[in-house]
């Protein structure tokens, strides 16, 4: 697009004339709301820090797996940068996570009669066991779900490894519904294959795109049911393997894991607050996950979160603000495979007697923000969708019931509502649990947008409660 | 983001409530337009063949300035795509285009006394004399505006190189408005440069990002005032220039071009059309521009709107359907420099004494859509906005007044509106007129869902019409 030839009167045009925000002067005065709104997004887009830490974060510590040296080194920089944004009081909270670790980068091939052996990218499941230094080498049984298992029965899939290779249905507009349709595959595969006997399992990687990335993500096994090992593919390496078990049933696939669980090891919360001036005691809590998985650098899954979370703090300083409520920003420990961070956080706030108001969670990338899913009462839910006029200036339009997020759901029980940010959802697949999942494909706007959005809402609610 | 641990009930809470098109027989049954709409999309998403007509466009064809070769080859491959989806009629129109040739890589450096050579990467605007082949070196005078000029008057500014050095601005939330406050530096700088007696201009990219890649883009002169050469500097390049300028104010600025406008060249606009089945004289015209800056493949800048404009008819084809009213694509050429292809589309219209009833345009990127803007009465935007709580399952939020877009800016004066399909603005500065505008920065489903978006308003359109 050009339009550099255009007289002023055309050019005026293209401003949206949506946006009051935008077009000062012209329209009805600001209402304090709208202000308030307005010096946010304007703080972030000029003086935001977001991006600088999600580089550090990204470039400088890296993956941060539960127990890892990156996820110790991730506790200590979190508490620093808390601290140094100017939160009243920055503390940890212990925790034991589970320890698991990938060891030597996995390898695959498919080996048939007539057929060149053909490496194909895999990857462990998080959680899964090893298939031992010699690998494992078995036919392949390809299904399109968990139900296929018991059409087949034990004496089409015992001693085989069972391939999952159920796609993203591309008709669903929001990503999530189409990962949230697959996922069992990648979480209850091996399970269930080992039920009927299977010695592995393999998984399509959990993306719509067409890529060689394999996406790991975590698996569980059940105590009665061998654990067998359990990794995925790339989406190209599937639709391979699919094509060739086609021309040759009785293929062989190989592959080698060298992943194990060691110990539980010790971790942290990491919690910084601003106290209200009003109501100390009523606290909103906000926050992302400090882990990552250990491919790429955990960028949008969840850095994204952890530095939107931190960023709303700074905002509220950098702005000389005084919330009426505590605003408590989290960066739970263990998202990805355990929980045990927010199970943590919550057990902490039950035993003190904390009184939660209300949680917001960012675990869904830095991509530009769409609007907020909440998981609260229909009350609460209208109570909030009454400042979606606040919103719709920065193009945040979807204020709707919805999931809220894995951090604060240990929250439902105290029937607060659950809220979660809602970016654009098109290209975080692309991205999650891989190696493509880095800093550079954080756009530095969608991300302070992100940030900004949060920072509204929550100043609304210190501002105005929920005791509607 | 995780969560394979949850029970189905708190998993469903991810699906959005809002979207009827996802969640079948929860709610009452779809009108003939919601199920039209949600057929346009699914087929995109399904079948779509726009992202692998872009990547030919783009990696095959690649870049296609006009009067190039590239754009001659884009004119046949638009042509055989139409004939190919199976549009009624395809022809093409022949126009006369501008033709500048970038000529050899250019360069440029800074020197300053203590100071090592600090080379900076720049290119010619588009439309712009070279310097010759020894360069053009001069001290440097940095401006934040045209304005500034008419301050420093003659006297600081004679046989100088003007430096354009005002930034996006990072408080517009459309990364348009920040365009379109900036732009007059890249468009009119060297013009207004030239009075004062400059011997060349500087301006800083076009972008938000800070990076190292120069943007070009049209600049125009005025026949009565001196040609003088004028490049884009990449941002970081901006910024080294500007730091160094305030420790050696004198410092010298040395850059070549070797570009040159050569004769008007032939060329063509590519258009195809379904004809309507009950009105076939009232005509909706959808486009974007077949031609683009030869930096990069024009992927986003417009190889995305001419590959959504075909696809309109594609999925038209595809589902059977028999628009009421004629929908015709049009393959603009010479967008970028010229608007030639549009002004001729339009003549031969007018000559014709054909009725156009609306005109949509995609020219902003190939990103996730949000909305429309139009340009038209109000009573046309009020008709047109009746129609958004279709889209919104489609996350299609705002249908605003705004402008419609360059090449169907013609069609002003037949008092029809006109439509732009409105993307999310975010990315688009990052990627446009630079080599950075490539296959690989396009996400294949924001892609298709802009083209769905496009469908479903053209579909609307063509069975309601716009007598209202």
């Amino acid at each position: 697009m050009n339009f550099f030839r255009y007289p002023v009167f055309l050019l005026a045009l293209l401003l949206p004339a949506i946006s009051f925000a935008q077009t000062e002067g012209e329209e009805a005065p600001l209402t304090d709301d709208q202000k308030m709104v307005k010096s946010i997004y304007e703080e972030v887009l000029v003086h935001g820090q977001c991006y600088d830490n999600l580089r550090y974060l990204c470039k400088v510590i890296g993956h941060r797996l539960s127990g890892s040296e990156g996820a110790a080194k991730a506790v200590t920089w979190g508490k620093e940068v808390m601290e140094k944004l100017g939160a009243d009081k920055v503390w940890l909270q212990d925790v034991m996570v589970p320890h698991w670790e990938r060891g030597e980068k996995e390898n695959a091939f498919i080996a048939a009669p007539g057929l060149k052996r053909q490496e194909v990218p895999i990857c462990a499941l998080g959680g899964s066991v090893g298939t031992g230094k010699s690998g494992l080498t078995a036919q392949v049984i390809e299904v399109q779900s968990l139900k296929d298992l018991e059409k087949l029965g034990r004496k089409k899939i015992e001693g085989k490894i069972v391939f999952y290779n159920r796609p993203f249905d591309p008709k669903f507009i929001d990503a999530f519904q189409a990962y949230g349709s697959c996922v069992d595959q990648r979480s209850s595969g091996a399970v269930e294959a080992a039920k009927y006997g299977a010695i592995g399992t393999v998984v399509r990687s959990m993306t719509h795109s067409l890529d060689d990335f394999p996406h790991t993500g975590a698996m569980r096994y059940v105590d009665t049911i061998p654990k067998i090992p359990a990794v995925a593919i790339s989406t190209n390496g599937a639709e391979l393997l699919s094509r060739l078990l086609r021309q040759s049933p009785n293929l062989n696939f190989h592959f080698r894991t060298t992943c194990q669980t060691l110990p539980d090891a010790p971790s942290h919360n990491v919690v910084g607050e601003i106290r209200g001036s009003e109501f100390p005691n009523e606290i909103i809590v906000i926050g992302g996950h400090l882990d990552s998985w250990d491919l790429g650098e955990g960028a949008h899954d969840d850095g994204a979160g952890i530095v939107q979370s931190m960023e709303v703090l700074r905002i509220i300083k950098a702005l000389g603000l005084k919330p009426k409520r505590t605003i408590r920003a989290v960066l739970f420990i263990n998202e990805e495979n355990g929980m045990k961070g927010a199970l943590k956080y919550e057990e902490i706030a039950r035993e003190k007697g904390e009184k939660h108001i209300a949680g917001l969670e960012s675990d869904r990338g830095g991509f530009s923000p769409r609007g907020f899913s909440i998981d609260g009462s229909p009350d609460q839910i209208t109570y909030l969708q009454d400042w979606q006029d606040l919103l719709e200036p920065y193009f945040v339009h979807t204020i709707h019931p919805g999931y809220g997020g894995v951090d604060i759901s240990p929250f439902r029980s105290h029937g607060i509502p659950l809220v979660g940010l809602v970016p654009d959802s098109q290209r975080y697949f692309d991205y999650h649990h891989c190696a493509n999942d880095v800093f550079e494909n954080v756009n530095k706007r969608e991300l302070e947008l992100g940030s900004a959005t949060m920072a509204a809402l929550v100043w609304l609610i210190s501002e105005h409660g929920l005791n509607q």
